[in-house]
Formats: structure tokens, C-alpha cells, sequence
């Protein structure tokens, strides 16, 4: 029955607060951040960001991507933004047999509906799938400048690799990339960021 | 400036994280749930249940209703749901000052808006509405039932408790409808609910 499906998708979904991001929550001890809340985060932060994008964006299908890009997470952990490329080719074989595992729990129309949101995001060729990956980029940007620089400063991260990973702001917001590039200069200038 | 406003709302976010609600996350050392990852839950389990009711629902003004329904409790924190009615009523004056506060914290147009959908949440007089709190309402009863009684048995809830909190499900859905009092009888039956 489809609702017994849908049950066990939705308590699947536990796990993923127990996936551990390299951010720090400061306001919780310093303990680190896990996806689920980020999901959230990035979701509201979506509502409250799109009036600054220059293209029409369907702003509801760029939220459910950000709730669930990282579900895949649950089988496949979370991998540092800033890590080697050949982890990261890897790691997408991997996330491509979680999310057809996971949203494979639901029933079957739902399974490809998520399934294609989820593979969009991913591609990144579409302006709701740019504007979605953009503010899953600007929100640890904005982390990491509240935080002297928190996860940047601490694997020590280059300049050269956060524009290159913020990229996808500059074709859809002016003042977004103003932002950003400001802000990734004031961090290069404190030694937050390597100058590279 | 507009962007500095969202920036700071944004960021004023990261509190919910600390927020603790009574339900452990078995997945993760038995550990309180927060308020943030419960959000995100909730919002996905909005999009996948919501081909269960029978009226016309806006499912994305349900699902923005419950990203932001428990924002409030950063400043005034998580009421426990089975709480003195006296408790809930003197909450209810704390959280509505605590909407102003942090969807203040916005541009003009935003605050409004948020407030609005936030305001419209807790009087539950819409289709939209009753079916975001409906299933804020479901998803401690599908964790309950997995966790043996979970908070309902530490806190000797009774079983009259559970019907009346889940009685905007019963307006909106019959196979939902009949999925939670189908759990509530097995849960009574189990004495993880109160028999009252």
C-alpha cells in the first residue's frame, strides 16, 4: 500500500540528522552541524534570497531540491566541498545508487519525481537547479564569515576554490556576487582563505 | 540594505538548531531532536503525503507554513505538546512576540509575509493550514510508533490526548485518518498510551 511506503521513506529520513557537515554550530556548543537541519536552513534561505535572481525561478521546485539533495547522505556521508577531485567523481557513483535506494521507498511516481529533481540538481543546467546549488554555496560562505573564517581557515582552503565553487551566483545575481566576492576578499584578507 | 537584512535573519536561523524537542533520534545515540531537522522533516513528509487529502491544497504554501512554524521557539522556546492548557495559552503570547521579533529582522515586504503565513499556521482555519499542522501532528505520532511509545509513554500521555491533537486529520483524509486511529488502538493496546 502506497501510505506504508511513504511511512518508511519518511522514517528513513531520520538518518540523516546523524550526518555530520564540517561546519560548527556556535550557537549550540560548537557542536557540528548536520544535514538535515542544513536543509531546512538553505530551504528558508532560498524564500528569502530569490528576489535578488535576474531569471524566473520557479522557487518552489528549487526548495525541494534543497530538501532533498543531500538525502543521499544516509548511505553515502558527507563529503567535503573542498575535497580531492577523484573523491568526488567517486562519490557521486555512490550518491546515484543512494538516491535511487532511498526514493526508491516510494511509491513509484514519487520515486521519479524525486528522482528527477534530485538528478537536475545535480546537472546544475537549469536556472531553479543553479539557484538552488548557489544558496547551498553562499549559506557556508555566510557560516564561515560569521566564524572567523570556521571550516575555510581550519582545512585551509584557497581563494581560487571558493569563486570557482560559487560560480553559479555570478550568471543569476548581481548583488549576490557582489556580496560574495567581497566577502571571500575580506576573508582572504584576514588569512581565512589561502591567497591562491 | 535589503541583503544585510536577509543575512542577518539567515544566520539568526542557526538558534533553532539548539532548540530540543522531547523526541530521541534513535539513529543517533538516543539523542533529542531539535527543531530545525524536524522542520525539514516534516516539510519533505508534507510533499509526499499530501496526495492523501481530499481537498485542493497549495502544498507549497503548506510546506513554506512549515519551514517556518517553529522559528518562534528560538526566543521562546519548544512547549511540549501535551503541556497545562494555562502553559499553551501563555505561550501562545511569547511566540507571537517572538514572530515580530525575529521575521522583523527581515525587509518590510518579507516580514509581512512570513508573519502572515506564520499567523494563518496557528489559527488553522484554512485547507492549506490544517493540513501543515495535521501532519506536524502525524510525524511525532510515526516516531512514537517506532520508538515504543516513545514521549507519549515517558509522559503518560493519554489516549483522548492523542485524538483530540490529531483531530485536523480527520477533516482531510480518510486513509490518513484511519492510519492514525488504527496507531492510537495499537498503542492503547500496548499500554504506551493511557487508556483515557
Amino acid at each position: 500500500m502506497d501510505l506504508n511506503k511513504q511511512l518508511s521513506f519518511i522514517l528513513e529520513l531520520d538518518k540523516l540528522k546523524s550526518v555530520y557537515r564540517k561546519a560548527l554550530i556556535k550557537t549550540d556548543n560548537n557542536r557540528f552541524e548536520n544535514s538535515a537541519e542544513h536543509s531546512w536552513q538553505i530551504a528558508l534561505a532560498a524564500h528569502v534570497l530569490v528576489e535578488h535572481v535576474e531569471h524566473n525561478i520557479d522557487i518552489n521546485r528549487a526548495v525541494k531540491m534543497l530538501l532533498i539533495h543531500d538525502i543521499v547522505e544516509i548511505d553515502a556521508g558527507d563529503t567535503f566541498a573542498f575535497a580531492e577531485v577523484n573523491q568526488l567523481e567517486q562519490q557521486h557513483e555512490i550518491e546515484l545508487a543512494a538516491a535511487h535506494r532511498i526514493f526508491g521507498l516510494l511509491p513509484d511516481a514519487q520515486y521519479q519525481h524525486f528522482l528527477s529533481l534530485w538528478l537536475e540538481f545535480e546537472e546544475c543546467k537549469t536556472h531553479d537547479a543553479q539557484f538552488a546549488k548557489a544558496v547551498d554555496r553562499i549559506l557556508p560562505l555566510i557560516q564561515n564569515m560569521a566564524n572567523e573564517g570556521g571550516s575555510w581557515a581550519k582545512h585551509k582552503v584557497t581563494k581560487s576554490q571558493v569563486l570557482a565553487r560559487n560560480k553559479y551566483v555570478k550568471g543569476l545575481s548581481e548583488s549576490l556576487w557582489r556580496y560574495v566576492a567581497e566577502q571571500i576578499d575580506i576573508a582572504t584578507k584576514n588569512k581565512w582563505l589561502v591567497d591562491v
